[in-house]
């Protein structure tokens, strides 16, 4: 019914689970790291087969709060299109679970959480993080919530990566697997754009070599500029055009000036400035080389077919026309893979003006499509 | 002959002439610029009806050393592949003049010349410019080489910006023009991106309002970041994936660090940090601004072909399929106009993978047709 489409889950939880000495993590780069907590929220109810369970994973600059309005900043969540009520991952079906990964910064541990070893803030102190250990992270919280087996892990850019990873390292724990405009391997431009921003954050004073936690700081003009140079990634162009063109921001004329004459300076401006009230700046550095390290294919000899041999799960990918970050290039590369080990495997390239950033926006062709295989694949789960 | 054409122009000069405040120069912001000095090379000999001189324009970052070693880093002239003896823009032929812009750090009037009003550097009190305002200079220039028409004007990028601001106010002067991989209206996104370098400018401490000329600093690590952001958009993606694709750098495998372990990362650091060295940061906001505020249309009723209105000078368009930073679109939009307006004009897009660098590179398609453009309207001229 359409007067339901829209309401907030009533049923979201917002948790937090400390896995202690005894469930430490073990990551790529050899540190066992311990202790470690998960912020996540759930939102509907597990069955009792404990098999509708939906992983959502987000993307470099969000959290766990997908469907809820933020704490923080009041907003609506993040994904909030495509979770809730009557939506294409409906949380009157299905038990939707979405944590804050490690290295963020709402509540998982990461740079900013405090180090046993010192009792302050990790800062650089904490390991470097991979694609890899954000997931191996959640199957620590998987098994905390007694779920074997995921109906479905979706998530698009980052979340895409995860759900790629989340299929490739533990098939057998993946019913479906829908990731939206990503990449199975960083280019050499999107390393290009991450190393910017880490150059612009370390430039800032206020950075003190990442351990601004104990100097009172934070590189808050350094954040708001990687911010702003990673956002124009995310809009296509033509949506830049259509958006914003040349209009001028509250004047008539040009004032021959540096001030932000031009709406869209002072919409980069406004992005990169309420970012850094939400975002901490070292999670950034170790979220963006996570992205940067990102490779499926180089753990299997090169193939990236090789990450999904012999797989069940089914699989959708969506890309979009505009999107230059994630292009359907990239997209493409992982379905070839798939065809190239017998997936199960749909593909859907969306026209869209509104470029990267159009998984997160509304785009009915994706609500549409997402639905589709999401009850397929139910139906073929048993759910109902 | 082959030998030949790599041989260096011997007959480069390098000038310099300062006008007086009987000759200020108007700018579009209101302000007389007084006195103002032009530093310019020029390379072969003014033919005794003054009917063969070529004036070209260079980019944000270049400057006058379009043919000659530049005499700060060693390395060749950033044209050097076009201009000189028995190339395109043949410097045995031609009369070839290369100006460094107003604004520029180079030699030429800029933020970081004194102000004759407080004996110290201008820093922020130097006037904004515009586009218009270089080619209004460079006028003062090709009058006191008594010089009434130029036989061309080429240049790429913010040079072909010049090119087409000195056909369009100054159409009985210029013979030809060449404006290579360049727009007639600077774009959302390309504000954006100048918007981005400029706040990394800002945000670096040693900025110091402008005024760092005088605190003994120089902005460096924010004109890097600068300088990063803006080199990846003038080449490809793919020109990336071919050079750097995710080839690590002096390594055998990833360190879980945040230092250069990807050739990308190496070579961006590089760019940035070595600019720093030949750059003026406050040149740097100049120029860009100048650019942003470019719109050729906006000058004459919204109408780019207004702009171009009963023009006798010939075209010639050029643009490449891989520039994302000004596309065939961009270039396409000022050969629509230039049909519309009844002009005599070639247009040429270029295959080529290498991006908006492309303009600047070894290019055998660029070369092959800038010289029958050149051959042709030299014949017209009754040039040899």
């Amino acid at each position: 019914m359409a007067e339901t489409v829209n309401r907030a889950p009533s049923n979201a939880k917002l948790e937090t689970v400390t896995f202690g000495p005894d469930r430490p993590l073990s990551l790529d780069c050899g540190v066992a790291l311990t202790p470690f907590t998960i912020a996540y929220n759930t939102y509907g109810e597990l069955n009792a087969e404990k098999s509708n369970a939906v992983l959502v994973c987000h993307a470099l600059t969000g959290d766990q709060h997908v469907a809820n309005t933020h704490p923080a900043t009041g907003k609506p969540g993040w994904w909030d299109l495509m979770v809730g009520p009557g939506k294409p991952i409906d949380t009157d079906r299905f038990f939707v679970i979405c944590p804050n990964v490690i290295g963020g910064c709402q509540g998982t541990t990461g740079p900013e959480s405090i180090n046993p070893a010192t009792g302050k803030a990790y800062g650089l102190d904490f390991p470097v993080i991979t694609i890899a250990d954000m997931v191996r992270a959640q199957t620590h919280l998987v098994d905390h919530l007694g779920i074997d087996s995921l109906f479905c892990v979706a998530g698009g850019s980052m979340g895409g990566m995860q759900a790629l990873q989340w299929a490739s390292a533990y098939p057998e724990r993946v019913f479906s697997a829908i990731p939206l405009a990503t990449a199975a391997r960083h280019s050499a431009q999107n390393i290009a754009f991450h190393e910017v921003g880490r150059q612009a954050i370390q430039a800032d004073p206020d950075w003190h070599g990442g351990a601004y936690y104990d100097h009172g700081t934070r590189p808050m003009k350094g954040l708001a500029v990687a911010r702003m140079a990673a956002h124009i990634t995310y809009m296509s162009e033509s949506s830049l055009f259509q958006k914003f063109d040349r209009n001028l921001q509250d004047r008539e004329q040009i004032t021959y000036g540096f001030g932000p004459d031009f709406q869209i300076e002072s919409y980069l401006r406004h992005q990169g400035f309420t970012f850094v009230d939400r975002f901490d700046a070292n999670s950034y550095l170790y979220i963006t080389r996570a992205m940067d390290y990102f490779d499926l294919a180089a753990e299997h000899d090169g193939s990236l077919a090789g990450a999904f041999k012999n797989t069940k799960t089914r699989f959708c990918i969506v890309s979009f026309t505009s999107d230059w970050h994630y292009p359907t290039s990239y997209n493409k590369q992982i379905v070839h893979a798939l065809n190239a080990a017998a997936a199960n495997v749909s593909f859907v390239e969306i026209a869209s003006d509104k470029g990267h950033d159009a998984f997160l926006l509304n785009e009915p062709e994706m609500f549409a499509t997402l639905s589709g295989f999401i009850n397929s694949a139910a139906a073929q789960r048993g759910l109902k």
